[in-house]
Formats: C-alpha cells, sequence, structure tokens
C-alpha cells in the first residue's frame, strides 16, 4: 500500500537507537556513499569530495573557514556514518532515524548546556519530486552545529547544486552569513521544490475536467482518485515541516542566530501557502469526482428516459396491432376497406399526441 | 487552474529575498509606475504626482508634514522600487513578497528596537472586486512606518480615491490622526469592499435559486459551482485578514497608537461579519446544489413513474389482444357477435380498475 | 437573501464611525423616538415618557436615583440620538453600530482608566420573535456606564414591560442592585424569550414529522429547510451571545459589580442552555429530511416493483398467446377442441407459479 | 419532541433566581417530600427518617457527627426546600436551578472567602436510567458543605441504597472520609448507571443487527434512529459531567480535600470511558442505517435485474411469434410441416444463447 | 458487541478501588500466576522464577541490584496480587484498575512528595496482536517505582523476550541504564508490536482491493467494514498512548530520569507515525468501500443500459409483426410476394439504424 506517507520498517523488540559502533555490523550491501565537503568564510570557498574519510576527520578544517558543510549522498554506506557519527558525536536515536529514512519531518534538539553531547539540532526533511509521472519522497536529515552542517541524503539531490553556486558566488547573502543560514537554504530549496510539483498538479486537474466533460472512461475516476491521493501525500509530507519550522522559530536555540530566524518566517509563510494550495486542490479533485458522478448519472437518466419513452409510445400502438389481429367472426372495422389506411393514421396520431405530450412536459 | 487562491511563482534554488541592488536586474518589461506624494497635517495637505523619484528622495519633507503616505501604482517599474527600497530602508524579504504579489495576506514587522532597519510594519492584503462578472483580486502592500506609510498596488485602485477626498476634507478624523489611522483606514476600504461583492453574489444565489424552480438546465449546476468557489476564494482570502488584524490588536508595536487600535477593533469586527455572511452564503449555495440535484432526481423519477404506469396498464390489454388472435380452430368466444364490443368494454374495465387502483395507492 | 443572518449596509470607503455633529445630517425619515426615563434606588421609583429631550438632559437626575434607565424605541430620530450621544458622551464607532443595527452580538468597552471617554460598556445584542410564522431579529444596544443605562431598540419591545414591573415591585432584586444588574436583568430577558421560540419550532417539527408519514407532499421538504433555516438563524444569533457573557464574566470591568458577575455565570448556563436545544433541533431537521427522502425513495421503489412484477408475469403469457397466433399450417395443437381451454389453464398456471416464487423470495 | 436533552420551562421576564421567601408560594402540588438524614463517623452512625423537619433543624447535630449527609426524596414539597435552604442558606440562583429540574450538568461554587454566604459547591447532575424500554433521566442536585451534604432528587433513587450500605458497613473507606468523599461517591454511582444502560443498548444493536440480515422491515430502520438518538442523549447527560469533575479537579477548593481528588481522577476515567463507548456505538448504529440502507437498495437492485432478465429474454421471442402470425399471401414457412417444431427450437436455443451471455457476464 | 474498545465491567454502588485485604476475597478461578524476577546491575543479572512467593518477599534484594522487575503473567491469582500490592505498596484504586484490566491507556502518578505512599507511576497500557486473523488487545498494568519495575500481564507475552535477551546482554544501553529505561522499553516493545500490525492490515487492505476489481462478492463490504472497524480499534488503543507518553515528557516526574526522557520523545514519534499510518490505511479503507458501492452500481447500471437497448431495438419490430397480424380484408401489402422479405430487410435495418443512432451517442 503504497499510500502511507511513511512506511513501517521497526522491528519490534529491538533496542532503541543505534550506538556508534553498532553501525558498522549494519547487513547493508556495501556501496561507497559520495561525501562532499565545503569550506566557506565571506571572502574564501574550497569544495573537496572524499575519497579518504578517515584521513579527512583527522585534519583540522582551515583556520579561515566560518561555516563547513559535510554532504553525504547515499545512506547504505555504514563505515562512513560511523566515522562522521563518531567525530561529530552524533545521538544513537537521531543515527536510527537518519539511516531508517522512514521518518516524518521532526526536529530534535541535542545535547548542548554542559550534557555529554554537544548542542546539535537534528532536522528531519523529505523533498519530493515526480519520477516517471509518479510522486517520490526521500528523507533528508540534517545536523546543525555550531559551524558545521551535515546532510545525509539517499542520492545526489540536484537541488543542492543551486546552493552550491550560491555559496560560490562571492557576496551572496548565504556566503556571509553563518551555519544556521547554510541549514535554513537547504530547508527553503526543499519547500520551494514543492511549487514546481503543485503546479503539475494543477496541469493535471485541468486535463482531468476537460477529459471529464468528453467522455465517461472508468479510468478517469482513477486519476482524480490519484490525484487525490497525492496531494494527500504531499500535505502529510509538508504538514509537519510547518511544526519543525514553527518550533524554530518558537524556541531560541543557541544554533540559530537571530539574522536566519527573520529569514524563517518568510520560510513558515511559504509552507501555509503550499498547504492552502493542497487543500484548495484538493478540494477542485472532490468536486472533479462529484463531476464525474454527476456526469455518469445523467448520462444514464438520458439513456433510460429516451428509451422508455420510445418503448412507451409504440406500447399502445403494438397494442393496436394486436387488436386488429384478432379473429373475432363479427368485426366490422375489418372489413372497410379504409380501415387499414385509418389504422396507419390513428398509429401517427397516437405517437404524435404522446410525443406533444412528453415535450410540453419537457420529458422530451 | 483560476480557483487558487494564491499562484505559484517561486522557482526553488532561488536565494530567500532580494537585495536592493537586485532590483534593477530583474527581467521585467519595463513600464513606469504613477507614484503620488501626499502629505497632511491637520492644517495643511499637499498632494504631487511624481515624476522625478530620484529628485524626490533627495528632498526632505516639509516641516509641517505630520504623515507622508506613498502610493505606487503598478510594481513593473523596478527602478521607481528601487529607489523607495533604499530610501526607506525596507527588508529584502519584504521586497521579494511586494513584488512576486501572490502573497496571502499577512503581517510582517521589520527592525525597531536598536535593529539595523528602521521599525516598520509589512502588511500585505487583497482587494476583491468583480471585472466582467469574475471574481478578481490584487496584492496591496502597505509599509507603516512611525510617520510615513507606502502602499504598493498593480494598478490605480479606485478605492483610494475616498481616502484622498477624506484627507482633502479639513478637520476629518483621518487628517487629525497619524499614520497608522491612515493604515487602518487603507485596510478598512478593501475589508468595507467586500460588502457590495457580497452582495453581488447574494443576487446570483437568488437568481440561481429561481432558475432552479423553472428548468433542469446543466449550466445552472456549474453557476452554482461557481458561485461556491468564489465564495471559498473570498474566504479565502479575508481569513488570513483576520489573522493580521487580530495580530495587530494583540501585540503592541510602536508605529501603531492606542487611539488607532480602538478603530481595529471596529475592522475586525467587520472582517468576522464578512467571513459569516460567507459561511452563510456557502451554506445557501450547497442547499441549492442538493435543490437542484433533488429537484433533477425527482422530475426522472416522475417520467418513469408515469411511463411505467401507461406500460403497465396496456400490458393486460395487449395479452387480451393476443388471446383473441389465436387460431385455435375451437375458440367458443370468437363466434359470438358481441365477442368485439365486449373486448372493448372488458379492456376499458382492466384500464379503470388498474387506474383506480394506482390512484387509491396514491401512485398517479 | 433573507436568510444571511446581518445584512449589508456599509458603503466602502466612508469613514468609520459617526461624529456627534454627524448624526443629525443623516438622511432617514424624521419619526420621532419614543423616549422613557426610569430612576429608581430600593426605596423610591420614577417613570417619566420625556417629549422636550433638550430639557430633560440639561436637568441633573434626583439625589436619590442610584440607577437612571433611558430606553429609546425607535432609531430613525436622529436628533434624539445626537442630543443623547452628546450628553452621554458616546464614541463614533458604537453610535455608527448602533444606527445601522444589523450588528452581530457583541461587546465593546471604551474609555475608562483617564481616556478621554468615560467609562462605557457597549452591548449589543439581538432579540428574536416570531411574526406572522416567521422567524425575525431586531437590535437592541445597550450602554452601561456606572450608574445610568442606555437602550435603543428599532420599536417598543413588549419584553421590556416585566423589567418595569420588577423595577415598580418594591423589594425586588432588581430594584436593590446597581445599573449592572439592571443591564444584566435587559439580556436575561432577551436570552429568555428563545425558550417560547424553541418550543414553538418543536412543536413545528413534530408537525412536520407527522405529515411526512402521511404523504409526500414536495412543500413539506421546503418547510423542513425553512425550519433548519430558522434555527441556523438561532444559533447564530445566540452564538455571539455566548461570547458576550463569556467575555463579561472573564474580564472584569468597574461597571460590573460582583454581584451581579454571580448571576452572568447563570445567564451564560441558559445560553449554553439554548445551544444545545438549537443543536439538537437542527439534527432532528436533518433527520427529517433523511426521512423525507428515504420515504420518497421507497414508495418510488415500491411502486416500480409491484409494476416490474406485473409486467413480468404478463410477458410469457404474451408470448404464448403469439404463439398460438401463429399461421402455420401443420400446427397440431390448433386443432385439439382442448387446447383454448389448455391454453387458459397454462396461462394461470405459469402465473401463479411466477407469484409463488416472487412470493418465496419475498419480492412481493 | 421528546428527544431534547433539556426541556424548556423558563418564561420569560421573570425574576432570575429564587428568594427563599417565595419558594412557599410557587404553585406546586402539596406532596410531602421524604427525608432522611444520616450522621456517620468512622465509629457511629444514625440514620433517621424526618417528619418534623422544623423541630429537626433546630436542634444540633450530634458532637460525633463528623459528615451528615440530608437526601430529599420530591421537589414538590416547596416546604421542606424553603427550610432547608434557609437553615443551610443556599443561593437563590441554585434553588432555580434545583426546582425547575431541567438543568445539565454543571457545577457553580457559591460563597466561601469572607461572602455572605457560606462556601458551598452546587453541582447539578443526572441519573440515567431505563423504564419501559424508554431512557429516562432525572436531575439529582448535590450541595456540598464543609462537613454536610444535601441531595434533592425527584424521586426516592434506589442507587442510594449502595451508599447507605457502605456507610453502614464498619470500617468501609466511604465511613472514615470526609463529605466530600460522599459526594464524590454518589457521582461515582451515577456514573456507574451508565454501565449496565450501555450494556442494554449493546444487546439492542446487536439485535437489530441480526433483524436486518433476515428481512427489511421499515420498523427496523426506526429502531435503529432511535437507538442513535438514544446513545446522543446519554452523550448529552454525560459530556458536561466531564467538564464538572474536570473543573472538580483542576480549581482547588476548600470543600473538596486531597484525598478525595485522587478518586475524582478515577471517575473523570469512568467519564471518559462512558463517553467513547458511546461514541463507538454510535458508530455503530450509523453503520446500521448504512446496511439497512445497502441491503434495501441491494434487493431491489437484485429483483429489478432478474425481472428485466426475464423480460428481455421473452422480448426476441415475442418478436418471433409475431413474425409468424403475420398474414402475408407468400409465405414460405408457413407452409412446411417442420416449421412449427422448429419454431420452438430456435425459440429454446434464443433463450438458451442470452441466458449463456447472461451467465458469462456474471449478470445472472 | 465486540468492536467497543473497552468493556464494560463495573457493577454501579461498589465501592471504588479495592483494599488489600480485599483482594483475596475476590470470586475467581483459582489459578496459580507465574512470576519471575530479574535483578540486574552493569554487570550482573539474576533471573528466578518465583513459586515461593511469601518467602520471596521477605529477602531483601541482593545489594548490587540496581533494577528489580517483577513481572506477573496472569491476573487471576488473586494472592499473588495481594502479597505484592502489600508489599510495594499499591494503591487500592490502581489494584481495580489492574485487575478489571478493561481499562484505556492511562498513567497516574500516587504518592511521593511526603504522602503515605511511596513515589509510584501507575501506567497502564494495552497491546495488540492478531490471534486467528482477529485483532485483539491485552492491558499490560506497569508500576514504576524509583528502582523497581513491577508488570501485570494477563497471559506469558513473548514480546517481553527481546528485553529479557537485552538485559542479558552485557553492556546493552538498557542493562546500564535505571528502572525508568525498562519501563520506556517495555512500552517501546508495546508501540512497536504495531508495526507488523499495520502492515498486516496494508496486505488484507491491498488483497481486498485486488478482489473488488474481479467480483461483487457482499462477503467483501464485510471484510472492508470489518478492516475498517480493527484500524478504528488500533487508533483507539494506541490513540490515548499518545497522552501518556506525552505527559511523561511534560511533567517531570521523580521516578523518571533525564537520560530516558530522550528516549520518551523518540517514543512518541513513533507513536505520532501509527496514528498517522492508521489515518492514512482507514481513509484508503473508505476508499475502497466508495470503489465497492460505484463498481455494483456502475455493473448494474450498465445491465440496465443494455437490456433496455435491447428492448427497445425489438419494441418497433414486435409492432410491425403486429402490424402485418392484422386481420384486415384489404390489405394491399398482404399481397404482395415480396412482401415476406422486404419485411424481414425493413426490421434489419430499422435495427441496423437504431445501434447506429445508440452508437452514435455512445450509448453502447
Amino acid at each position: 500500500m503504497s499510500s502511507s506517507a511513511f512506511s513501517l520498517k521497526r522491528t519490534p523488540g529491538t533496542a532503541p537507537g543505534i550506538e556508534h559502533d553498532e553501525i558498522a555490523n549494519l547487513p547493508v550491501e556495501r556501496e561507497r556513499a559520495s561525501i562532499t565537503c565545503i569550506d566557506y568564510c565571506p571572502a574564501q570557498v574550497s569544495i573537496q569530495e572524499i575519497s579518504d574519510l578517515e584521513g579527512f576527520v583527522n585534519y583540522h578544517r582551515p583556520d579561515w573557514s566560518v561555516v563547513r558543510w559535510i554532504s553525504v549522498d547515499g545512506l547504505a554506506d555504514m563505515h562512513a556514518i560511523q566515522v562522521l557519527a563518531t567525530k561529530y558525536n552524533l545521538h544513537p536515536l537521531a543515527i536510527e532515524d537518519l539511516i531508517h529514512s522512514t521518518q516524518r519531518p521532526k526536529i530534535d534538539s541535542y545535547g548542548g548546556g554542559g550534557s555529554e553531547f554537544q548542542a546539535r539540532l537534528f532536522i528531519v526533511t523529505r523533498i519530493l519530486f515526480i519520477t516517471n509521472g509518479r510522486l517520490q519522497h526521500e528523507q533528508i536529515s540534517i545536523f546543525l552545529g555550531h559551524n558545521t552542517v551535515l546532510t545525509f541524503q539517499e542520492s545526489r539531490r540536484p537541488e543542492w547544486e543551486f546552493i552550491r553556486q550560491r555559496i560560490n558566488a562571492k557576496g551572496s547573502r548565504l556566503r556571509g552569513n553563518d551555519a544556521s543560514f547554510l541549514a535554513y537554504s537547504l530547508l527553503d530549496v526543499v519547500i520551494d521544490k514543492c511549487f514546481p510539483i503543485l503546479e503539475y498538479y494543477s496541469d493535471r486537474a485541468e486535463e482531468l475536467a476537460d477529459l471529464i466533460l468528453e467522455k465517461s472512461d472508468p479510468q478517469l475516476i482513477n486519476g482524480i482518485h490519484q490525484l487525490k491521493r497525492d496531494l494527500l501525500q504531499i500535505h502529510r509530507v509538508i504538514w509537519p515541516m510547518r511544526e519543525v519550522v514553527s518550533s524554530l522559530l518558537r524556541d531560541s536555540h543557541e544554533c540559530i542566530s537571530d539574522a536566519t530566524r527573520v529569514y524563517l518566517r518568510d520560510l513558515y509563510d511559504h509552507i501555509i501557502q503550499i498547504l492552502e494550495i493542497t487543500e484548495t486542490y484538493r478540494e477542485i479533485a472532490s468536486d472533479l469526482i462529484d463531476n464525474y458522478m454527476s456526469s455518469i448519472s445523467n448520462r444514464m437518466n438520458e439513456i433510460m428516459k429516451v428509451l422508455t419513452l420510445i418503448g412507451t409510445i409504440f406500447i399502445p400502438l403494438t397494442f393496436l396491432a394486436g387488436v386488429y389481429g384478432m379473429n373475432f367472426r363479427h368485426f366490422p372495422e375489418l372489413e372497410q376497406p379504409w380501415a387499414y389506411p385509418a389504422f396507419w393514421f390513428i398509429c401517427f396520431l397516437v405517437a404524435l399526441v404522446m410525443v406533444l405530450i412528453f415535450r410540453h412536459r419537457k420529458w422530451l
């Protein structure tokens, strides 16, 4: 049942969370994740694809680096996740959520305030995209520290390219701001991705509305139901994002700067807008179903009415033909030479009167 | 799909907000906006159409001016927007919302309290109007400072004329009050604009109700659905205004005076009233659909019933005619001279008895 | 569209509120309002009909008067309203609401705490009544000061008579209490007025339920819809009263004494009770519609079933008659003397067997 | 309309509340209430039926008495109510609610904290019971003081007997606790009374579900509607009890001891449980209606289908019989000796083919 | 009516709560409960099946034991419950809830802060499982003290085995934590148990969706209704768990450590996820019902349409056959030798034209 927003992978009775040393033992196919590290400050940028992860984590970041963004594409490389989890001291529960990748969007704050873990915001979001006409969504896990952002995604996301371009652009607002602004920008891309998707569904709805007027193909109703389910799924994925961003706005956290908070308000407005559009489209889809149903039922009623009218006009005529087929010996009309033409005239008259009556009562 | 309240123009991956120096690069047709500046105090008023914007912003406002209202008609003149944004130090996010002009009504407070920006309230509202029988709405963006109001609208709004008249009228309450009262008056005009629109839909609903009684034109149902969708759209546009005004009432802001707040309460009442009327009309529209449906189905049932009754009356008669058309050699009735008249008599009798039974059972 | 609870009279662009000197210029037919002034204290009562309003407002109230109640019947006498508004320093927004008389029930508190206006509670309520079988409601505006109550209503309300009697009754609780208790008593009368109205609709619903069992008159469905709409309107009028009284209970205001607050809690209970009864009756009305619909559809199904059964029984018989009407030269049965009676016997047998089958399957 | 939860007895314009000296003047039939007074402490119990009420109220309670419970059966004995109201200083509004006995469950706290009245909790609850298969409910009014409980009910409630037994049982928790625990125990009995009533409706629903499978009696649908209305009424009566108990839990009141509060939490759980069960049963009742409706409509469709199939099979055969009944002079088939048997064979063939087609298409 | 989530066992009038010395008198079949006691600390574990309960409770726990978990399988052994209740000083209300075992999930905190009882959290939860294709649920009662956990369940739960394994595993997080972590782990197992159950219902829904496309068996609709009711029951059971865990998260309690609280947040996320999936599946079930209904009605309409078309085509032909069966003496056509073939040609032509018309109108 693919329409459930988030799938079901937990096995009851397993321990909650995944410890750092347990990660490497997880039974997954060993494929290397592609890891990119970007360091930047207003004056300088450095982008490196990392092949030797152990070597990388042993070096300190350059002094000029204000923000370091490590982006991991692929969640099956347990070794890479283990190394990064140990280096950045990630919480076992967060690692579990990151690997299982079927979480609903949420935000958790771990550590900070003198606890054993460093202050980290762990944000789970889901990016929507359309592949082969089917709506898909993938989990994106973002760890935000004071000047580090870690992102984990199932596959290389083309959307990140826009962010890299803005980091490369000297003087861009993104480059001049801190790590929380980078995290905001990533969420912003994820949310803005919904607008073209909604446009796709808007076109799809218009197309279906046109088809309904033309014919009554049972495939259409499946199409509308699919449209409605997809919109529901968008709603299901975006709705918890509202909670995430509103919690970022409401609760002050040491990793989020005031400058970023202003922009989060803007992001919140976009989320509300997407939810409202989704709501509107779902109502339009419901209207489409109603339209389809009533067009079907109208057509059927129309057919039955016309057929019954035809039947009704012929019933008295058939009776009349039956009457003059009777074999009574004394049957005065049968003898008359004008009887047969008169029969046809009467038939014509009866049919005409009935049609006129039906017309007058607006039955035809 | 034009029924979505707010359209979809964001491209994913673009940077949030629009910096002042980016504005002029935006790819829009270069048409000049018409800009009006009104300065007033209880004693004096000055209205000027501004053609040389750079010259204008370099001069200080006259000392006597208590409130300055700059009204910009047309959102395509990026140069004008850039000059004003720089002069009044508008926030990049607000500029983006202002230019994209597809925002839902909202209120944002920028700056104040020692931040880099001056205290500004940025209010987005939408004015409803009816053009060629179709409901339209345009965004109106209002910036409210301590003694300045900036309004940006897509086209010259005739509704502003009423405000200008009241500013011109010596001793009017508007003239004697501060900038926040002007902002309130603008919102008040926008909200009051809904009353004649609702009256239009009230007339439309009555008209449709009358037409339904007369005939069952499938066009009618489209008309009712359109009515319902328009009312939903009014609701969608006005509902966030409730939030805007309630937030103005609730959160004290340095730009809103206490005198204005009393009037905002009145505005809030009007919004609630409009929302309730919209709700009522939508229920009436739903009732119209129900009425139409049940009138259709009643008519169809009535037709089928009458036709089936006619058929049923003739069925035994046709059988009887068939009987006396049989060719049995020994067929006593056929020989009798009274047989044929008797047949007609029996037919009449059977039909009569059936009609009486149907009448008695209230089937006819 | 008379079913909207509150009508639409605002013209967009007009200034909010009505100043005292604007009142007299309002274009209404000049008919004199009837004004009654009642002064009372536990020991003494004085009731006067006021014809010379200017003279009246120039005199101070007698020293013994604890509460003064000025009741104005008729909202078209702008002169009277102007004089009283000036004397009692009423707020322009309140005067506007009072004159337009299409407000939903609400409460506004003006002035007090050293502002330019004196402390005033402005309460708008609506009294429901039934005229010629149609539900009507009129606005009643109540201004409550420290020891003065002003009421404005469109016409002389017979319900006030009960209040006057209780003021006249020496030792009554009303007489011994302050102005806020008088305001409470007025609201109490307005709310209690709903109980007989709800009883009227209870009777109406029972009547309709009986009629539905008897016959299927399309007028009935209109009657039920009207019932439902009227109940909705009662709900719409009473619902905001809940908010009004709950706000009186919640927010302490200098004009409301603690003694009165205990009674307001009782009033609140009555409002909740009315809202619940209205809700119950609306559900009953919905059930009535369902019952009507299913009784219609049952009857129709019953008819169609019986008619089709009749048709079905005769169809094989007609076929049989057709068979023996054929003109084959070699047709053994036709020659037999017992053939014709046998035909009737077979017809009877076939019909009997079909009826028995239909009976057995519970189709008849 | 007996399905409204609470009836309508208020006359508009009457004074709110009933003063102690007004009680005796109320126009009710003079029947003596039966009054029982129970004094108890952990060590001792005394139960007395009171016939001389004046005498009784003049004596002080025995010193050993920790809790005094005065239970009044019958609300028509205005004298008794007057005497007790004076003795225990009951609030006029509470007396009015007590006598009118059509209140929805509620809680009012009067007096305490140095006011003219002593601290009293006035709790109105309603006990549900089934008489002759019809759901009834009666008001029970409970006044709770520091060590006194007064209960007023319309008739002697058998449920109180359980409480008396527990008071009589030495060492019972009820006996060892204070007055608020007695009040809690009374409410607990009232709520627990709902469980057997819900069991009754559970049985009733199962019974109706079985009957629906058997036949389509229109009486059934009335039965289900009655079931649904009764469950709604239980909900209406219990729902405000939730508010009452939650308010007792939330707001600390001097008459409620901490020990009792723990037990009130348990009572609250029971109320939630009853509300949930009611909700479940109402959904089951709705399902029953759906089932009934769809069983009716299935049966009807089945009938129509079979009858139409029969008709359709015979229509071509009748046509064929008609053909060979034609009187054309040149009609080769008629002359053949095998023609008549061939006709029957063709008829049989046509019918068989049609039945096979219908079978193949799963129409039969 | 087995679909109610929680059954009805309270007898009205019985005393609330069950005292320790009352337990043994309860009339239940005397079957021995199986009791297991597990003591553990990071370094050591000891598991013992307890047969001599009295002996057991008289010994102190070993000094090294950090957490003691006593698990009681079977609620009919009143003696065991009495002994443990006395030993661990359980509250009478909690014992009542524990024995009746029909509670909805809830949390109660007893004692602590110097009261007569020790600080205890009493958590009622329900575990869902599927036996013979039917959804079942059993109550699990958990008492949590500072370093003791008591669990009572109706039968030996296989799910506990996972917990025991993790306790046995040296260095597991469970073994290194305190009693509240054990309580959390138990709740976690109970919640995670839902995931395979939801998967079962996902498969069931897909299966039903496939069957609907194939045929219209009335059994299907029962299956879908059962699916919907089961999902509702899961929702009913899990929904209050949300409240339980959210209350554990919100209100700090001395028995819950901070380390555990982080994990409870994770548990809360799982509960929300289950509730959302349940919601999704219920919508899918509703869609299934709609699909079934419309597939039924489509099939019926299709049948009626085809049959009526067949009837309609033959009606004019039968009339024509009737015409030429008439016995008029002067009947020119009858004499012609080409008349009979012409009749068949006309019949064929009429049928063809009608079929073409029906095709053109898309009726066939």
